[in-house]
């Protein structure tokens, strides 16, 4: 066989103290050296006798090293003619990498191909930065009172089950969820939530985002419309965007979503996304005539409907709203709930309840997006509830949840009562205060932001510029001192942002 | 104000022994009686006092669900002039409504608008059903050995952080993972794989399918063109799907997946998909130097390479093969990984290391997605890997797979030695037995299903007609009395199919 004799081979040091074994350190030295073009394609390499001898080694890391380099294609053998670089590596690449290395840097004048992501990929990383959510403190939307959640409770649930587990709780689980958890996710909505449903409609998400998401693949194709509230939820927004749907924003007014304007307008629309017992962010509830204006026109006009219903546990005047789901008698409503208020963000468990004819796609989607969700969790949450910790827990938290509220608009009140405007509902986990018309929000949030203050921008939930700016303001995890501190914060913001305007 | 007079209210039963409060059976039964289309809109109720009184029960029930009522919607009232059935509510809505509800069923004949959804919902119901995943049984591909998982020590380290676990373990995570974590898997990966990334680049994801659905939202748009081996791993083809690119197969042989045939053809390549360690389920390496071609045309031609490396840990010969990742220098390869073989599959987290100026948009993503992972489980697997369990159970399990495999590969020849043909490099947790030309895998493993068999047909890998039938046969969750039961078994199924035949 022709090749480059092996005289050339560059010296070879080898560390005897290193962590890295003999053998791993000659395979290292080898591929460097080939890729550095010191070892070309074609070239022979010494016989792992002569090498072992030339660095006073055992022959068996040389034997090692070799058999490896043969496995992964860098070198080739033949029989009676020793071992050489295989000859098929390009040369090329060899000679781009070498250059690169020497250089140092990648060369911005050779020719580079596009690095160009997808549409979506691009319009993903364009949505402004949210300083506010860099940080948990007081007036985070949605975070529940983490320091009053039964956790001994919890965790001895945990160990019970992370002892022994049954194989079944280790393995492939199925992509709608354990069926336990789904026969008690049905029982809860059916009594609190007057939701229609068997277990199984129930598919169990890791969170609202996810069935947001899901809902998005199943029911809309690219450019779709899908007709939002504004303001709204911004996070629904972002997964429709990510199916590439088209998202069309209807005003909400103290009755919610503007359903004679969708009905008038929407023609087109495939979807409708609502949030009819506690509209996020602005906390009213959507009238019993708009919601079966809404469900009659869906029903003839063959348009889907996604029920967000966020936080519908915790009210604290009159009882739960009941579901617009349940008012449906033409499957139309997707409806949509999460574990991470009432319990915590970080367990991901959420549902969602799917009419009967779309149960294979959203369980073929959720084995395409992620399979299934962690069981050992959803085995711990159906004993929560089964065992009745659940119902107690709310209870204590809507108690709770009702003074942070009180406490935060008195906070408000007292500190800033001649510059915001509270709104909303008594119910859920946060409050709107609207500014003064022609003072914008979120110089204020990034100056609060600073302060260890989660204030998200009213601006933020909107598509179109806002009528008013102002705040949301969730009381869940903040308790009295902090909401005191927060409101003087805010305040201290706000004169800091309007002395930079 | 007008209205029909109250005296036609039909008769109200209230059961005083229901768990249903008074107040709750009230407000029900007029939500149902105007659902029924008995009131009607405009119609006036009683006063509270006058029901009270003539259902013999305090006043306040019935204060109560009025309250209710009103502020649904479903009352109006009026100062000095009383309360009605609010005249908003659509009268087309309750007569539908009432006339389904007479009739017991849906009428089809009514005008009823479409229930279609997305092309990619329908593409993904029309997946043809995969039995064999209906169980756990033998040869479940991927199913690690659960049974030798130490689970002692996970639920110590489950209990430590969930018996006081600090607030930001439960609150909001981030959307690229829990840093601690993120810093293991880095260097786990520099360290075993020769993946060259900073904790920054690392997602943490819930398992390999999250992370390909992630790559195909930010890499591809509609019909844009992902290439990918053939046969080939089916669920990043439905992921690929998902997304609605248009999936390219390329044939591998015994050195991979056919680079230069990609090259020649994939002038429109925008990602390539490649198993190239263990290609998935053939078992061959890649080979260096289509490694390098690959690459070297990926950088000039601006495509991105995603590299799958599901279960690299394991290579019962020569040592690991190092990671393409790791021998790219233009950043043009995704690297996607999963704990959920080698800890367990309910575990769900997996990792993607992601080129740096693709990190943004790959954060973004994951947040419009599902926010972040359960963080528990980061935290107990990043103290499982820190204090030396995780590199002691991929020893242990790399001996006890290895076993695993001799002994299926003895089963098969004792037992269908005449029939099946086992290739597959000695790796992984799964081998492909081929059957001989002209035999259908499909009917053989829908019968072995049928006796809790998990036999995956290896036709289901490919997206042309394959041209030989098998089988991709896992031996990680069998132990040795389940192998040689699995096989025989196997070998009824495939008598009992072609005699159906």
């Amino acid at each position: 066989m022709k090749g480059i004799a092996a005289t050339f081979l560059p010296p070879i040091a080898l560390d005897y103290r290193s962590k890295t074994p003999l053998y791993g350190q000659l395979y290292e030295w080898f591929r460097k050296a080939i890729f550095a073009g010191q070892l070309r394609p074609g070239q022979r390499v010494p016989s792992t006798r002569s090498l072992a001898t030339e660095l006073k080694v055992s022959r068996i890391p040389v034997l090692n090293a070799y058999e490896q380099l043969l496995a992964e294609g860098y070198f080739e053998s033949f029989v009676g003619a020793g071992t050489c670089v295989a000859r098929s590596i390009p040369e090329d690449t060899l000679i781009a990498a070498a250059r690169k290395a020497r250089r140092g840097s990648p060369e911005k004048a050779e020719k580079r191909g596009s690095r160009r992501m997808s549409r979506r990929g691009t319009t993903l990383t364009q949505l402004p930065p949210q300083t506010w959510l860099d940080n948990l403190g007081a007036f985070r939307v949605s975070l529940p009172a983490l320091e009053h959640f039964p956790i001994k409770i919890w965790s001895k649930l945990v160990a019970r089950h992370s002892r022994r587990p049954p194989t079944g709780l280790m393995a492939y689980g199925r992509p709608m969820g354990y069926l336990p958890f789904r026969e008690v996710i049905a029982e809860y909505l059916g009594t609190v939530r007057g939701v229609r449903c068997e277990p199984s409609q129930i598919l169990v998400t890791t969170g609202s985002q996810q069935a947001l998401q899901l809902s998005a693949q199943v029911l809309l194709d690219p450019k779709d419309q899908v007709w939002i509230e504004e303001p709204g939820y911004p996070s629904a927004r972002h997964a429709f965007m990510t199916a590439g749907a088209q998202v069309i924003p209807v005003r909400v007014d103290h009755d919610g979503m503007d359903v004679a304007e969708v009905i008038r307008r929407g023609r087109d629309a495939r979807v409708v996304y609502v949030t009819p017992s506690h509209q996020y962010p602005m906390g009213m509830t959507m009238s019993a005539t708009r919601r079966m204006l809404l469900l009659n026109w869906a029903a003839r006009a063959g348009v889907w409907i996604i029920e967000d219903d966020y936080d519908s546990e915790y009210r604290f005047g009159t009882r739960p709203i009941a579901s617009l789901q349940g008012m449906d008698s033409d499957e139309r409503v997707i409806y949509v709930g999460t574990f991470s208020k009432v319990l915590f963000p970080a367990l991901r468990l959420g549902y969602v309840a799917v009419p009967k004819d779309l149960v294979p796609a959203f369980s073929a989607a959720r084995d395409s997006a992620d399979v299934f969700s962690s069981t050992l969790y959803q085995a711990v949450a159906t004993d929560f509830i089964r065992e009745g910790h659940f119902a107690r827990h709310i209870r204590r938290m809507r108690m709770l949840y009702m003074e942070r509220r009180t406490e935060l608009v008195k906070a408000i009140d007292s500190q800033m009562g001649d510059t915001l405007e509270v709104i909303g509902t008594e119910a859920g986990m946060h409050l709107v205060a609207l500014l003064p018309r022609g003072i914008r929000d979120v110089a204020i949030s990034t100056e609060a932001a600073r302060m260890g203050i989660c204030a998200m921008p009213l601006s933020s939930c909107y598509m179109q510029p806002p009528p008013r700016g102002g705040f949301v303001l969730g009381y869940g995890g903040a308790n009295t001192h902090q909401i005191h501190d927060g409101i003087s914060k805010l305040r201290m913001s706000l004169r800091s942002a309007r002395a930079l305007i």
